[in-house]
Order: structure tokens, then C-alpha cells, then sequence
């Protein structure tokens, strides 16, 4: 029996071992999508307790301790930092065979020095231990992150953000890791909701463009574009519930939004339409600027709406979709592709029947514009499990040239979450050292390394452009 | 190499070995859901040889002595009960890697002492030991159920029916074990099939009530839920192509319902409004009663007409259907969970593909009315497998918490069938098994014997409120 | 750790072992299903250099090499053969985990005697080693097929189609492998093609049939599957995006057909009636005939415009499709068995998720008609890997007779691709030794290498009813 989360976790045979501790663990990080906050970077947040750091904005958990009978109370309503803690250790128990029990413990062995087994019987001594740790200075979000040697971050931000964090981090000398900011312009491509026109005016404004049509949009998101462009930013990020495919022309495009800028109900069609066309012009706009174009696809969001209205977006309450992908998806690509603005794109399915799909689907529209131009996205959400990551590792093996894959993010709100990229790369050290104890490919260490540290850290780095 | 199905079979380490021998194997069975004969029960039938206990309903075994080439006058045809067994056993040996594999030997070595192979060889000296050995006292429905250590079953049963041998069998102090019914109102569902205003002509005399609207419709199953409950009725199943979601008025539902009593087709959108509406009444009349409410859904059925008409439904014709199920399932549990009349349910899909969409879908709609309040359904029916087994336990414990699972349920039309509950022990302990052996939980045998005891039983027994 | 691909390779247990070297491994080789051209069988084609061998048409290599950022010149383009070798070469390194890896290394050892690992840096001595090797007189076609031990190929050919190179081959004393037509109307079916007015004119003039209306079509067709019968075809194939199900009568298949040949669009519905009374004629057809028909579903084919127009379709720009299939194939089926007239049919989907529907689906119409007369078809194209063939073998296992399975087929366009089999022969080997070796399945090795062998090849060949 190999011992609970000690040095070889995951690592199950001698390639694999040598695989991580060699070359994969001392890669940097670079965590090129992610979800948290640039002004706690900028102010280099501390926390006053480890509540505070897992439970504040973590979905996940709260899902899961949702799921053990806890009452909201203790999850994100007003009960102290301490009971809600006590709540989540009784809940770690039961979550036998999910990546929550290996990231928190991974955590505490990385941030808190505690190499025991979190459960409600140590949930005190856990408390105040972690606690504790939290008032040293190298636990501040700065300090977590240079202890994780991330070199890059790219935040999410709207268009319409000032950006203003991102400058304060540039220009504070003693902020050692690079944050760049990605370009989500979700609520620009979200017609249907109902802040969307309140939504647009304030776009009008920020970039100094009146929105009364289909091109002013355009013409206001390439201000933003370009506004993003000189602070660095080399990836945008789409989130949709499926990628749409209706075109339309400009004088369609014209009524269509004309009529959500007047709060009028738009018709499914017309929603696709505007979104296609709205995405396609982003599309080419990364293109042009050599930026990697990020899609998100497959959530069905806020489906409790009870919760929703109670707590918002975000809260825990989103699934899996069931879309039949892959023609829209095709269409999409090609369309761009056909006039050459096709931008270096990475696909993430949220349902794991899509990920021989996207597989494939990659295949069909690669080219010399750059080594792996388009990407199959690393195990998304419900997916960044162990078995998740193995079979979208496995799928891209299979599809497309696994040596070229630019690896894992965090997709995470929390700034204890860089641990996940080591359960990533001990995922993928194990199955590669599979492959070669099994004789499947050649034990040539050289080689296998290069393979290793080029999809941890060195693809990555050349897929968008980075400068570190 | 393991010798073949020995006290270890399926346990391939020692965490395994322990947790199977030490804790699943004592554990009783409660078996929630299965299509049994409670009138079997009651009287305590004999059977006369093994092809009556095994082939007699069994499509499982049906469908795979057919794509072994062989005619139907030996499955369900008059060919002798001793002819019949001997074509099973010659297509047995083809069934490598399929579970019938696997539960003939568990059912010859538990009920049978058997510790051989069946096969065209043995299959004589079989016949003769089985049907020697059903002939002992202890070989009764009753003596099987006893020996299996069965405490509460529940049969599936028509809201028309009388109940009349379920309160036989509570009347009788030598039955040991608890029989209670459970509520399968399908035919009252089911509004296209051609027998509906016969069923429902049939439910408002049981029930007293005249069904002229939706309304009085409500009334009469609202009577017969009061008679099952009075019966101790804890749980409900519903089989539907897919969950439907289309919402009309009672005026709408009056005019569809007063269609399909006429003997006039309902149109699909029709069918799907009417199927809503009761099943969205049955959920808020199972949650006020604190019920169970189980949906399988995903099967089309009776797809080859000429042995539909020959033979009927439930002899081996039907197949997994492919559904985009995520958005209607979403909707339904929603419009209960709204007005906080959302029962607890359990959601088996037959499509492994939609393993992971209800693994994240039940996340969307726990709270602390129960531990584990939306539950993703054991393995059913095709996936009842080692791999299908294997799959639901991971995916459920990748995305939900594994310790709050109910089990399983046998779903079968045979008593020699409780080696079912065995085979997926065995499977839960193995994987379990692996986890801890690979490090990646801690090996601390009293939380891992509580784990794998509350999925074999205790969280069943809580979470349908039986009393045993 | 295993040495790379040596003679055990994917053998991990000794029951694998066993069964591959004693069993499978001498097994001739019968390959029902490929795209070689019969015209290269007759002439007994020699290859100037291993450029032509691998990469002449095998658009998966292509595709992994435009995955690697390489220019279209080094893929389909004016590059020399040499050139064409080391860019495959560099790319392979970054094939680890696919299954391009392993046939290049299978093909290298079988062929050419080379044990080492292509490589960029071995590059110039493969191909120097290759293309020394191709002068040998062995290496022709007929000196491939013949080291291979294959007995039968069918190739796959066009109503059209003179067979005059089958007609060459079986008049060629010489030519010691049987090479059988298959019928693939593909033209005749894809009414919405472009060319089909033309394709509809020639088959017409072939068959020596007018055809002006459904009934003619079907007359004309009928010739030519006589034609096709005289020449030894047994099997027919279909290529299909998904399986229609739109039932017309006569005269609305005449308007429709006549539409497409006076080159008029026709609806998507339109389409679907068509296709499906075509399917449906010719599978009552191949039913009489007792041909197998072979149905491929589920390919978006094209996907990429700008290329198709450069370089014309099987490029490698194809990909999965989503398509709901179950539904259509059930009736489909049921439509055919209705009057009993469902042929032989193995039905292969590109999409993995479809692995499970199909192998229940199959369990619905099996008879007496044939041993395992539906059949689960080998993994197929994007599937054709490691773990989509284990996926396909446990699937097929767990839902219908594993021992009854047809097993592989190369679906080529190369003539070095035999090895293609032995992959898949050792995978089964080792699935089955794994489920011996872990008690699942009796070591009874007659048994056993019964099964194996039938799978290899006898299973195939009573199927067919090929004479060999």
C-alpha cells in the first residue's frame, strides 16, 4: 500500500517518478486562465482564516457539503468562519474518490506544513494550525504565489474593465509574477439577458463609441480590443452554452440589436444570429493580433432558481448541458477559416461525451499558422478529476499530438488553487510512465522529458506569446 | 493468476479483500427496486427446475441466447424446460466479459453449492444438481429470499392494484421478510398508448373517483397514493423515453386528457404537457409524504414489432435511446424545487453517456432536507456491469459525495438474483480498495468500513425512512 | 519495464501471452473491409520509396503532421519524398500515445526488419533502410499481402465499377490472395451531391437501365448487385452522416428523384425519403442475396473548405459527428425485420458514445437467421486506437457475445497496414487474459483459444460465407 498524498502521489510506477521529480515539478506555472481577483494581487490580500481562503468563493465545495444535508447556513450564510469550516472537514469524509479530498490535502502539506488526514476529528487542530500560518507574511496572495512559482497569470476580465489593478501590479516593482489580463466578453455576446442593453450603453461609454448598431458595436470592441492589447493581454475567453451558427447580414444584425437595445424580447434565432456574428468578428480581431481565442461551451447555468435569486450567479448551481456540438462547432471554425482569420483557438467541452468530438474536430482545421494552432482544452470543471484529466489526456493522445498540448489552469477563484496544476502534471508523469513501462513508447529519458516540460510549461509559453 | 470466482473474485488487493470480508458481506440487503412477484412471495412458490427459476422471465439471458444463432422455440417457445437450459448453457461459454457470466456462477455457487464451470459439457450434470437441489425446503421463494439475507423489498406495483398479496404477506408471521409495495403509475402517464382510457376507466372505479378532467384525475391517484401509503409504501418509479417539460394550463390539460379518453391521438407536444403535469404532481404529492421519487428514463422500447406482437413487451426488444436530457431534467426538478416541492429523487439514466450529466445535474438541487437528497441511480439495466459498475461509482464520486450513495438495487424478475448486491459490493469494495492502496485515501479501516456498510445499507434504510 | 514493442507487446499477463502467440498470432488474416486499390493487386505495384508507402494517401498521418505546424508543401504538397519522410519523422516524436506510433513501429519491424525508434534523428537511416528494402521483389503488393498471410480482402467499389481488375486478378494464376468486390452505393444514395444527376446518368448507361423514376433506379441497381454477385461480392457498405427515417410512397420518391436529376435542390426531408427507401431496397436486397451490409455512420465529412477545395475530400478534415442515432436505427431495423428482410448488418459509428446504444441496439433484432447476425462493427477510424478498441471489446462483451464477434478489419488505404490486425489481436488477447487473470473467466485454454481464433477469423468467414 503506497502511503495517503506522500511525495509519489499518483505516481504509481519508476518512469513516472523520475518523470515528476525531475522534470515536471520544477517547471514554473503559468496559469493562463483563471478566475481570480487582480486587485487582491494588487493589495496583496491577507486572510484572516483558512474559511476565508476555501470556503469564500468555492463553488465546489459548497456543492459538496450542499450535498452532505448542511444547511445553507453554514455555507454561504451567516454562520462564523469556524463552524463553516467544521462543516466542510465533517463533509471531506464522505468525498471518498473526488479531487476535493486531493486538492485539500495538497494544499495543507504545500501552504500549511500538515501532512495528516482532515476530517472532523482533526478539524480543530486543522483550524488553528492553518490559521496560524496565515498570519506569516508568506502567506499573503503574493507570497502564496511565488511560493507556487507562478511566473504568469492571466485574470478574466470584461471589456469594459478599467484595468486599473492590472496597472498597480505593473507598476509595483515588488510584485514579482506577470498578470496579464484576458479579454471575456460575455455580456457583450449575452443579448438575452436582461442588463444587456444597460450593459451595452456602458460599453458606448467606455470606449468613447455610441452603440446604435452592429458596426458601432464592433468599432467599440475593437477599442476595447485594443485597450487590452496595451496591457498586454494575449487571450480572450467565450463561456456559451453552445456554440451558435446562424448568419445574417449587417442590416439583420442592425434590427436584432436594435430591438434588445429597446428591451425587446429577441427570438432564438435572432440570438444566435447576433451571437455568431458577434463572435465571428471577435474571432477574426484575435486573429489579427495573434491572440488565442478561449471557448467554453456545454454549461447550463443557474438552474436552482430559488438559490439564484437568493445568492447570485456562481453559487453552485450550474450542470452539463447536452448539445449535439459538433456541426455548429464546424461551421463556426470553417467560416473563419476560409477567409484565413481563423485565431489560434482552444476548445473546452464541460461534457466529457464531446471530448473524442473535439479531438477529432481539431484535427480538421490545423495548419503551419502554429505548431498545435488548435487545442483541445484541458479537463474542464466537472472534468479537472483524475479520471477526467486521464481520459482528456488519453482522447488527445489518441486525436492529435499529445507532445504539443499547452497543459492545465486553474479555472479557480482561490489563490491556494496552484496545486492543481501538480496533481495535472503527476497525472500526466503517471500516464506517460504507463505507456513506456508497458512498452508503448521508448524509455529515452531525454525525449520523455522534453515531452513533459514542454506541456507543463515551455508549449504554453510559445502558444500565446508570453514574454517572461 | 486468481483461480475463477473464488471468495476474492473481483477483489484484486487487500484493502479490498478486508472491506468486502469484513464489512459488505455481513451487511443485510435491503432491495428497493425490483420487478419480483410479491404473489410468489406470499405463497412461497416451489419451482420445479432451474430454467423455471432462470430462464423463465430473464431477458437479459433471452437476448443473448438469441445473437447466439438460436431459435426462439428455445427461449420463449415450447422446447422443454431441459433443452432450454442446455441451449443456455452452450451460449453461456460465448458470453465472456458479460456479466450473466458472472451471476450464473455466483447463483450456482450461493444457492447451488456448484463450484464449477457451466458449460455445454457440464451442462447435464448441472441440470440435474440444480433441479435435485430445488427441490429442498429451503429452495422456496421464501427460503431463497432468507438464506440471501434479505430484510425489505419492494415490488413495483399499478396504482390499480389491489395490494391484496402484500397485505397476505404482512399478515403472515412466518414470512420474514418486510415486502412493501412501491407506486409505478406509468399506464396512468402514458397517455399515447392505446389501452389509456381503459387504464383510466379502470383507476377511477379502484379509486373511486369519476375521471372526467385533470383535476379529478389528481384526486384519483391523490386516493390510491393514500392506499399505498397505508400499505407502507416509501417509494415511487417511473420508465419515461425522456423527462418532458412543457408547462400548459388545467384548461389545456382538461382538453388533451378529455382527447385521449375519447380514444382521439394526442399530439407530442400534448403527451409531453400532460406527462408534466402528473408527473409534477406526483413529485409534490411524494414529497408532502415524504416519499421516494425514482425516474428511470431513457429506453425505447419494444423496437421490433413482429416479436412485440408475437411475444409482448419486456422479452428482450428494447435498447438505450439517445436523449438530450440535461435541459428538461433541469426544468422538471426545478419547477418542484421552486415552491419547495421537490421529493427526494433518484435519476437513472440507461445511457452511460448521461453518467456524468446527472452526477453534476443532482448537485444543482441538494439541501438539508436529507443527506444525499438527489441521488444518481446505480448502474441500471445495460450498464449493469463490472465496467458500467465501475463507472457510476467513480463518476458519482468524482462529482457528488460517494459516502451518501444508496446502494444498489437489483431491478430483477428473478429471487435467485441477490448475488446482484454481492457482484457490486465486491466492485465498491475494489475500488475503494484501489484508492487507498494507491494513496489516495487514507487506509483507516473503521471510516472506510462506515463508508462501504452505509452504502451496502444503513444510508438506503435512512434515506427511505424504512423500518426494519 | 517492458522493452518498447518487442514480441509481447500490449501483453502484459501470461494468459495474454498465450493466447496471442499460440492462438492469434497464426491466424490468417481475412480484411473484409479496406480502401486498396484492386487496380495495384493486379499490377502488382512496386514502390520507389517508403514517401509513397506511408504517405502517398493516409491522410490520418497528414492530419498529425499539420498538427505539428508543418507546411501543407511537406503534406500533400511538391516536396520531395525525402523531405516529406523526416518531417513525419520529427513529428512522430510527439505521437506518444497514438496509435500512429505503434503502427509506424509495427509496419518498421514487420516489414523492414527495423527494431530501433523512428525518430528525426533516425530519420536518414529508415529511409535509406525502407527504400533499399523496397527493391526487394518480396515487397510488391502481392509480396505485402502474401507475408502478411491474408487470404481475402474485399475491396470497396462503386455500382459503376467495371471489376476489371478483379476480373485481372482472379484470371492471374499467380495472384495467390482472393480479392472480392464490395458494393458501396454511396453516389446512388447522397441524392444532394452535386454530381448526382451525372452519377444517376452513368449507372444508368452501366446497368443498361433508363432510369427516369424510383422503380427504374431500383431495377438498375439490381443489375449491378447481380453483377457484383457474379464476381463473388458478399458485403456492401454504407457511408452515411446518420441514419435516415422518412418513409414516402412511390410517387413521392418519383417527384423527388426526378427533382435531383433535373438538378433541382431538394429538402432535407426530401433527402431522408430518399435515402431511406434506397436503404431500404437495397437492404431487402442484400437480405435475399444473403450479403452482409455494413452501415458507417456518423462522419462530418468536409469539414474544411479552403482545403477541400485544394486537395478534394479523405484529406483529413473530417470529423465526429452528434447525431441522436438511436431512434432512426431502431426503426430502421425494425422496418426491414418486419417482413423478414433484415439482412447480415454490422453497424460502425464514429462516435465513441454510440459504442453502448449500438450494442444494445443489435440485441433487438437477433435470430436464428445467423449466429450474432447483427453485429457491433470493430472500432472504427478515430476510434481505431488502443483504448477505443479495448472500449468497443468491453462494450460488445458486456452487452451481446463477445464470442461471437467478427472482429477486425484495416479499413486502409495502405498495404502496409496488416499490422493493424495484429494490434488488434494482441488487445483482445490481452482484454481476455486480463479477465482470466483476474478470475473473471475459467483458464481453460481451449476454450479460450477457441474463442480467440474464432474472433481472429473463423467467426468472419462463416458470417460471410466466404469460400477460402
Amino acid at each position: 500500500m503506497k502511503p495517503f498524498m506522500d511525495k509519489d502521489f499518483l505516481l504509481t510506477n519508476v518512469t513516472a517518478k523520475l518523470l515528476y521529480h525531475n522534470y515536471a515539478e520544477k517547471m514554473p506555472i503559468v496559469d493562463y486562465h483563471c478566475h481570480i481577483n487582480p486587485q487582491e494581487i494588487a493589495q496583496d490580500r491577507k486572510f484572516e482564516n483558512i474559511t476565508q481562503v476555501w470556503l469564500g468563493g468555492d463553488h465546489y465545495k459548497w456543492r459538496a457539503i450542499r450535498s452532505n444535508g448542511i444547511d445553507e447556513k453554514y455555507i454561504t450564510g451567516d454562520a462564523s468562519g469556524h463552524d463553516k469550516f467544521i462543516k466542510w472537514a465533517q463533509t471531506l469524509t464522505k468525498a471518498i474518490g473526488n479531487p476535493l479530498y486531493h486538492w485539500t490535502h495538497l494544499e495543507l502539506r504545500k501552504y500549511f506544513d500538515y501532512d495528516g488526514v482532515l476530517s472532523e476529528k482533526t478539524a480543530e487542530e486543522v483550524w488553528n494550525l492553518c490559521n496560524e500560518k496565515l498570519k506569516d507574511d508568506s502567506m499573503t496572495v503574493r507570497g502564496i504565489i511565488e511560493q507556487s512559482n507562478v511566473k504568469l497569470i492571466c485574470t478574466t476580465d470584461d471589456p469594459v474593465d478599467s484595468l486599473i489593478y492590472h496597472e498597480q501590479i505593473k507598476a509595483d516593482p515588488t510584485c514579482k509574477v506577470k498578470v496579464l489580463p484576458a479579454f471575456r466578453p460575455d455580456r457583450a455576446v449575452a443579448i438575452e439577458k436582461p442588463d444587456f442593453a444597460d450593459y451595452i450603453k456602458t460599453l458606448g461609454e467606455v470606449s468613447g463609441v455610441e452603440i446604435n448598431s452592429i458596426d458601432s458595436l464592433y468599432k467599440a470592441l475593437s477599442n476595447r480590443l485594443d485597450f487590452f492589447g496595451e496591457h498586454g493581454c494575449k487571450a480572450s475567453d467565450h463561456g456559451v452554452d453552445y456554440v451558435p451558427f446562424v448568419l445574417a447580414d449587417e442590416n439583420k444584425l442592425d434590427a436584432i440589436l436594435k430591438k434588445a437595445l429597446n428591451g425587446e424580447n429577441v427570438s432564438q434565432t435572432e440570438r444566435d444570429a447576433y451571437r455568431t456574428a458577434v463572435l465571428l468578428f471577435l474571432g477574426r480581431q484575435y486573429a489579427k493580433r495573434g491572440w488565442v481565442m478561449q471557448i467554453h461551451y456545454g454549461v447550463l447555468r443557474n438552474n436552482n432558481t430559488k438559490m439564484f435569486e437568493k445568492i447570485g450567479a456562481d453559487t453552485g448551481f450550474d450542470t452539463m448541458g447536452t448539445y449535439n456540438c459538433a456541426e455548429n462547432i464546424a461551421l463556426f471554425l470553417n467560416e473563419l477559416d476560409k477567409s484565413d482569420e481563423l485565431p489560434k483557438m482552444v476548445l473546452y467541452s464541460i461534457n466529457p461525451s464531446d471530448n473524442a468530438v473535439l479531438g477529432s474536430m481539431i484535427g480538421c482545421f490545423q495548419n503551419s499558422d502554429a505548431v498545435g494552432k488548435l487545442q483541445h482544452g484541458s479537463a474542464w470543471w466537472f472534468n479537472d478529476t483524475k479520471s477526467g484529466m486521464e481520459e482528456q489526456i488519453k482522447n488527445l493522445a489518441n486525436l492529435s499530438l499529445l507532445g504539443n498540448f499547452i497543459g492545465m489552469l486553474t479555472d479557480s477563484r482561490s489563490f491556494t488553487s496552484y496545486p492543481r496544476h501538480d496533481y495535472f502534471r503527476r497525472i500526466l508523469c503517471n500516464v506517460i510512465g504507463q505507456w513506456v513501462e508497458n512498452g508503448e513508447y521508448p524509455g529515452d529519458m531525454d525525449t520523455l522529458g522534453k515531452i513533459v516540460e514542454d506541456i507543463c510549461y515551455n508549449n504554453t509559453v510559445k502558444y500565446f506569446g508570453f514574454e517572461i
